[in-house]
């Protein structure tokens, strides 16, 4: 009797949850000599350490108490102010109480989720997509509907269409990454930008545009955001949520994102995080302050752009050869090449030839919120360097060759 | 038309939600010459600087990747590590695997609502008792009951009948802060401590012990943690979820909390988790691993108990004369007196006179989940220092007298 556990009746979501698909690959990653194309971690020799060391000295050093006392829920000042000028660089012109530091930009969706949707309210989300978006959705007992993509990202054609069908009011907001998707790669073109505004305003839903990777630009012009075209599209401003990271331009421990977001939502995101984690850290906050008011980020943004440009072009070179198994989109930015495996050949099958082969990817089942193409793969060309890229991509052919 | 804002059709729980009204006081913080016994923010003179600066210069060269890269869910194994190591000399013995780090000790409540609780559920908390837990309560929608307290903490009698009147499996859980509480600073003698393990077991419902103040014992001998104690109590084990942190002890600003649970709730906490942050910060985790490895804080302790119980002295004397206006309870350590004001009068007319002689202390009704008690107050003596205190009961009386 004293040893039988409680029953403690979970809730239903939370009754045989299943964790992250992609974490439970990281046993593999033990294996010694493994090459891996999974995880979507920044690279490691990219870290600005020298001038992120300065920034923490000086952080400690001249202003103790930000660092070690609580800080305001909203943010440290000195980090907003950084923040706003670094939106102003991307041509979004906004204020210091515009903009809520989150812990993490996933801080910012568990946000809105909490003020936004009630369990049983339809969200749509990019078919692929992020899938810690998918799982927070699902954790929280929303019903979920996919957009198709292409290529260039969502199809607004399809989308409106798809619109069309379903009743005044039914979905409450749309979850998309449209500057160099994860896992696609894919950068929303200008024009279906405005398209995408236009049906949140017609058929009345939010857009939260997360952009973790907008700064990693290979080549070409920067497309405008979703944020900076709202205020264009009549209608359509207040109806854009903006998310945004120094995680992969500057250092994922440090967890610091941010939220723009009209009034009425940043102050109610803002009273949610008061019971969620009271503040961001304001010690890795005043450090991110001092990064950035350094310039050091500026100086460091073209390296990590041309460090993250050739590592993607030695992953699409080698993969150039093997087009007789697997079928890829280049990306113009970001760390992930997506791809369709020929034939419709088995994603799980060929991960366990793979991991025989020493080398990892992510079956792209992962990224679906429904109806999976098991056939997809996502490799991230981020972490590992030029010639383990190469290898890697050996690697993976013989277990294509292996699994045909 | 295309400036009307969107109707963002809220949660009703967020549709018209008020922050912490202890944040409402902040804005006087600025008057000039303004004492504080209003916040919960430990002193600033008692964080230990030095040793905190040599954990963060070792955790950067020694170990920048776990300070810089994502860290997992769990936490940094170092320092559960250390936590287990703390929790041993508490008393408590657990492997590091049975702890989840968490955002300060409000992200692991935060985690606890989304996996235990189900809106509309019935939850009980101390009267008074902390307003953030409150309201994270309300916010998620739940509902509340009160559980009557007296100078030692929970009236564990008169939960006894409270509970016979309630349909079995009624409560789902009770949240309280048994050891040193905010606000009334009370601590549970072990008796009621496991008369309450013994209700939890008849009554099936689950305990969360909130522990951030537990090491600042002014004096006597330690009590055991409900923790601790449901290992003796049949039935009992698994009931109880234990949070920490170490806000109060080393530095808020760390953000470093911790839950103890049973393997069913801990596990989904984390899957909870992934979607809430992916991770509490790594570097700020790698640098209180150090910290704590270092035996700083096993040094720090007594002088920062030392510290707090000459302030708590200060103001314990300094109301002794004005028992004419204000009863109190002296605490045995924790960071907070709480007091009635003599004859009903109104704690908010007095704070109003208050501010006029600039002082702040913050009204009780803030700490009711209902029918608060209007002429209760709390004074906090761990900000100020000794005479700042008698400067601010000086301030404290004249205020008193004006409300006479």
């Amino acid at each position: 009797m004293r040893d039988l556990a409680p029953d403690y009746r979970f809730t239903p979501a939370f009754a045989n949850p299943t964790g992250s698909a992609i974490r439970e690959l990281f046993k593999y990653l033990a294996q010694p000599g493994m090459i891996s194309f999974a995880g979507g971690y920044p690279a490691a020799e990219f870290f600005d350490q020298q001038a992120l060391q300065l920034a923490s000295e000086q952080a400690l050093r001249d202003t103790p108490l930000d660092c070690l006392q609580y800080g305001a829920t909203e943010g440290l000042l000195a980090l907003r102010e950084q923040l706003v000028a670094l939106m102003g660089q991307r041509g979004v012109g906004i204020g210091v109480d515009d903009l809520l530091v989150t812990t993490g930009s996933q801080q910012g969706f568990d946000l809105l989720i909490k003020v936004l949707l009630a369990p049983g309210d339809t969200v749509l989300v990019e078919r692929p997509t992020y899938p810690a978006a998918v799982q927070a959705l699902r954790l929280a007992g929303m019903r979920m509907l996919s957009a198709a993509t292409d290529e260039q990202g969502l199809d607004t054609v399809a989308l409106a269409a798809q619109l069309a069908d379903l009743p005044p009011g039914a979905i409450r907001l749309l979850y998309c990454v449209p500057t160099f998707a994860n896992p696609t790669g894919a950068c929303l073109p200008l024009a279906r930008r405005v398209q995408l505004l236009e049906l949140a305003v017609r058929h009345d839903f939010l857009l939260v545009e997360d952009d973790p990777y907008g700064a990693l630009r290979f080549g070409g012009e920067a497309v405008a955001s979703l944020l900076e075209l709202s205020l264009q599209v009549p209608g359509a401003a207040g109806r854009v949520i903006h998310l945004s990271s120094l995680s992969k331009i500057v250092a994922p421990g440090l967890r610091v994102g941010w939220m723009i977001a009209p009034a009425a939502v940043r102050q109610r995101c803002l009273i949610a995080k008061q019971t969620s984690d009271l503040c961001t850290s304001p010690w890795t906050q005043r450090i991110a302050a001092n990064y950035l008011a350094s310039g050091a980020l500026a100086a460091a943004l073209p390296r990590l752009v041309a460090g993250y440009r050739a590592k993607c072009e030695a992953m699409l070179q080698g993969l150039q050869g093997m087009n007789e198994f697997l079928q890829v989109t280049p990306p113009a930015g970001g760390m992930f090449v997506w791809g369709r495996l020929v034939g419709g050949v088995d994603a799980q099958a060929v991960l366990q030839r793979a991991i025989e082969q020493n080398v990892l990817f992510v079956p792209g089942a992962a990224f679906y919120a429904d109806a999976a193409d098991l056939s997809s793969i996502r490799l991230s060309f981020a972490a590992p360097g030029v010639a383990a890229i190469a290898e890697g991509l050996e690697r993976l052919r013989r277990a294509f060759e292996l699994s045909n």
